[in-house]
């Protein structure tokens, strides 16, 4: 808020406006539980070439977000040049390329397939997929996002790795010395020597017995590739379809389509379960969101899908508007007060969440909550809407899809103050719809003077 | 049950039949998970023009049902010439009228749709739609019944105001100055005198500022309406189908169709996810049924709905079968004793959960548990069926639909104790089906003495 | 696992032997949550007839099984010439006949179906069907193994009889008199002569009323049955159709298809929700396995379903291959300590759960975690794949299906510590798809020595 109002750059306004966002980061934090920053990711894995983030479970931070407990988001950034190596989790995936260029190859029983993914670029991974990705890029990092629906239990992931590492060893050598010699009908030690790591021996001994192999990080999870390595796997590798989204189980782009809002002050692109079948049994829809700098994503509210939102890039403002006594009602069994069930305890304030953007963020908005998004800076979200079937999004503000305008005349009467006429002369007032400039174009100075204390020092100078 | 049985009207016997009756209803209920009555309803709203009532939530009655946890009950009722403001709640509804006569009017983002509603009437208002409800008549109460599916927290709802009022605030004043005046593109001080109530000047003052508007209670959440403003609200408002209950969105009514089940001792209306596609991703039926004063539903059970259950109007007697260690089951870790899994644990003993009922009564039905409807007088009752896809109602006496006169001849005299010449003539001394007179018609004298403490004190006189 | 190695019959040797497997057996117990054995069952009724065996709920063993709490596992079995009386269940049931031969007869409100079952033999029985099922066989006994998923509250059963007995009385008794006397329009001395057992009096009393009936087991729920009644029963019984597996109500085979995988050393038949229209709203698999004497089911996963495996006869040995953390994440909430989400945290070890199989053991398979089974004699099992839609079967040894063969050969040099020429070699060692010999064909002595101490003691002869 203070953000977009700082052109002037006086030292001292500086000076406020920063100590203003600091306090303001800090106090809001404690009481919005609809706002994740980077302390909410636990490092899953982390080498020189790459990490793995989880974001801690929604419905941990707050009882609020109880329908999301089965869905978990992972963050994977990894070096040009570089594989994730081969790995399967008990948990389906929707896999979406934030920045970088990766070849991602998925196996089958009897097949496997590979496809060159680009920034944008979205596909289904179903539980149990051994699948690997490699950033193929010489000089950009590889940035993904992951919603994961756990398959086994609720909100909990596993994942198994064919290969042995310094920090997990592989499944095969979990099964004893006797299934494993009969399974591949060869000696064991053999089959220690070709597919097992040796994890009873000291790690420098082993590193002395593999000399022949030219990188130490191969022991872990994401190691270096080289260039022949990366042409290979290149072969045959399929792009995302720039044309169609309606593959049962190819990549498809997020900006493949239409934008389904577009204007100079930024782009909404939605692909849901009804356009792509890959999203219709998860129920999720995936969209990217462009604000551009110095506009505002317009009040409106989702229907029914509860939205989980990744800042890609950028910064900015987030508003949702909830209820101060939201949780009473399920409170009230422990205050052990039935006289508490009476008139006062629907005496509602709408509670006004607010929190600072930045890249890396995470922010969840519930079904049915107002919300505005401003940016500070070109704002780049990636979203995810679980419950997404037959999911609307009604504005409160701007000319289209605006629901506040559907209301008869005589009830808009009834609803606010003003007159009818008053009212749709003020609705009329937003030329744009969706998107527009976060400064209003026709304010009077007298109003700006009277609510931000900013505007008075700033006056002083 | 006794109040059958008092057509002879001795001041005595009436007095003893009241005693009866009362010591009942009171012993009856704390050991009755199934039934509600209105001390379970807690106040969500109340004005001089109407009030919203809620439920309990019924898992929190009892563990028994559980697998309701994502239900609520609502009840509605208005004035006449009133109307109920524009809101949203994050939850489906299925909404039907008990009484009354309303026009209901649905916002979309570029559109809206206004329905004639009368008693039977049921549409289904999916999350989050902006709707207002007319009471259109000039004498009558309008009555409404809505089962509600929460979205965003299991059995949790949360509605969300256009308008403000004394009691809660409107949504658009949950938002920051500075986002309000980006999106309505116009100063604050415009915004807050057409669009906002002021909440932080005191009542009195705001009383005041606002003389030009008739009604106080246009501050609240059911207001009255003008005739002329009845009127323009009429306008374009369509009747439901009286044909077809198969509209996507439109309202259709549960008397549309023939009844299932009909007689002169009652009629029982349905309406099937398979009959309705609005039912169908809700996996609900809606129900009617009339019984006539001094009849009987005859003992039945659903296959695998759980049936909620309002008592629209009428009195009558509610006796449903269920199992005396029905969770003794779930109960058995905390037991610590594992020897109690033996023999005694399975000495189950059917359990009659019997209850009076009367208006604005609820009562549920388990899967399986077989239950018996016994109406004092016209009772009129509204059904909800959870879990209703492949329903089936197996009747266990009466001529058809009555699974018992299909078991295997020699099977019968395995099941009862009578043989199977007496067990079928026994089953077919009913001739009625689905509905019956709750007085049997052939009794002998002799039998009844024997049973009804009642009959000695009226033999008496 | 020595019990294959013991081909040499030295008495101290199977002493040894002997000795080593019970200490396997009680040291893996208690840390293998993926194991039931017969202790694990619960009696829900047992006479000389037969008796039913209810599993202990799942998710009650450990958190791991948390997504199976809405099943329960039954296991029944009856002599020869018996039937279970007539009753019904608040649970959807997949029932599956392990050995025997059967009349099930099936109600509906105005017909009933009756189908003659055999081994392998597999119906749905919708929530709420009443249903008799005889051992028609003069000699054999009939096992059934029932999957049942309760609809009233998770993974809570409860049945209703038609029949009163010793240990349960009859649903038609919980009816209060004059319901019942409307009801079946008769009086209630006639009514309790004819349809209900009297509970209030003494057994002994009861007895010598029923002097009539020859046999006292009819007072249970599994009653002896006169070639003459079975014959009765046996009239119109259709058997399964050994051709379709797709009817929406009629049994089906599960060897009626080809197996899925054969070969010389073991069968796999399945039908999966695909297949049958019957399995698709429970979303459910069901299997067959035989694996011969000697012979391995090769090392495999299921990639999204969770099997739940019964042990119908045979003896062998199952390995499941875990990570030994699995439950950490969702237990550092209760840690407190911030600090041991670090590195360490991700030390996954994996973990062998071990566990010999005897006849009538249950055993559940996590979706993604790798299983390979042992047969020590002829092993018969029957598995209840959960979450069934779409599953991929993934071997990791083999030659069909083996998804470690399909990665990309500068990939495999990463993945493990030989060449990618040297791993070929090495896959390609096994010329078995599915099954193989539990002993490998080309194994080196030397190797052999080092891991068994049997050996050891075996050449000390």
């Amino acid at each position: 808020m203070a953000a977009t109002t700082m052109k002037a750059s006086f030292p001292l306004l500086m000076l406020l406006g920063i100590v203003f966002l600091a306090s303001e980061c800090v106090s809001s934090d404690p009481e919005n539980p609809f706002i994740f920053e980077s302390n909410n990711f636990q490092t899953l894995f982390e080498n020189d070439n790459g990490h793995i983030h989880l974001l801690q479970k929604f419905d941990e931070r707050s009882k609020i977000l109880e329908n999301l407990q089965n869905y978990r988001l992972l963050e994977y950034k990894s070096k040009p040049r570089t594989i994730f190596l081969p790995q399967q989790t008990d948990a389906d995936f929707i896999l979406v390329v934030l920045s970088g260029k990766a070849i991602l190859t998925v196996l089958k029983p009897n097949d496997r397939n590979s496809f060159n993914l680009e920034r944008g670029d979205t596909i289904k991974l179903p539980a149990g997929t051994i699948a690997y990705l490699v950033n193929r890029d010489d000089n950009e990092d590889l940035r993904v996002l992951d919603l994961a629906l756990p398959v086994n239990r609720p909100g909990q992931l596993q994942s198994f790795l064919l290969s042995g590492s310094q920090n997990q060893q592989s499944i095969l050598s979990g099964f004893s010395k006797n299934i494993l010699e009969a399974s591949f009908n060869t000696g064991y030690e053999e089959i220690e020597k070709v597919l097992l790591e040796e994890h009873d021996k000291e790690t420098q001994h082993r590193r002395s017995l593999r000399d022949k192999r030219e990188h130490s990080q191969e022991e872990d999870v994401i190691v270096k590739l080289s260039t022949g390595q990366i042409e290979e796997l290149s072969k045959n590798a399929k792009s995302s379809s720039k044309k169609s989204v309606s593959s049962e189980s190819e990549p498809f782009n997020l900006r493949s389509r239409s934008p389904i809002y577009s204007n100079k002050f930024g782009r909404f692109f939605e692909i849901t379960p009804e356009k792509n079948p890959q999203l219709q049994d998860l129920n999720v829809f995936v969209s990217s969101v462009e604000i551009k700098e110095g506009s505002l994503l317009l009040p409106h509210y989702n229907s029914r899908a509860i939205v989980i939102v990744a800042v890609n890039d950028g910064n900015g403002d987030f508003e949702l508007v909830g209820q101060r006594n939201e949780n009473q009602q399920g409170q009230r069994k422990e205050d052990d007060e039935e006289e508490e069930q009476g008139e006062e305890d629907i005496n509602k304030q709408v509670k006004n969440y607010k929190a600072k953007l930045s890249r890396g963020d995470v922010f969840v908005i519930p079904a049915g909550y107002p919300v505005a998004i401003k940016a500070s800076s070109n704002l780049d979200l990636l979203g995810f809407g679980i419950n997404a079937k037959n999911n609307q999004r009604n504005f409160l503000a701007g000319e289209e899809d605006n629901v506040v305008i559907q209301i008869h005349q005589p009830v808009k009467e009834l609803v606010f103050p003003g007159s009818a006429q008053e009212v749709d002369r003020l609705l009329e007032n937003q030329k744009q719809s969706h998107f527009t400039n976060a400064q209003p174009q026709h304010k009077e100075r007298g109003s700006r003077e009277t609510r931000d204390p900013l505007y008075s020092i700033l006056d002083a100078f």
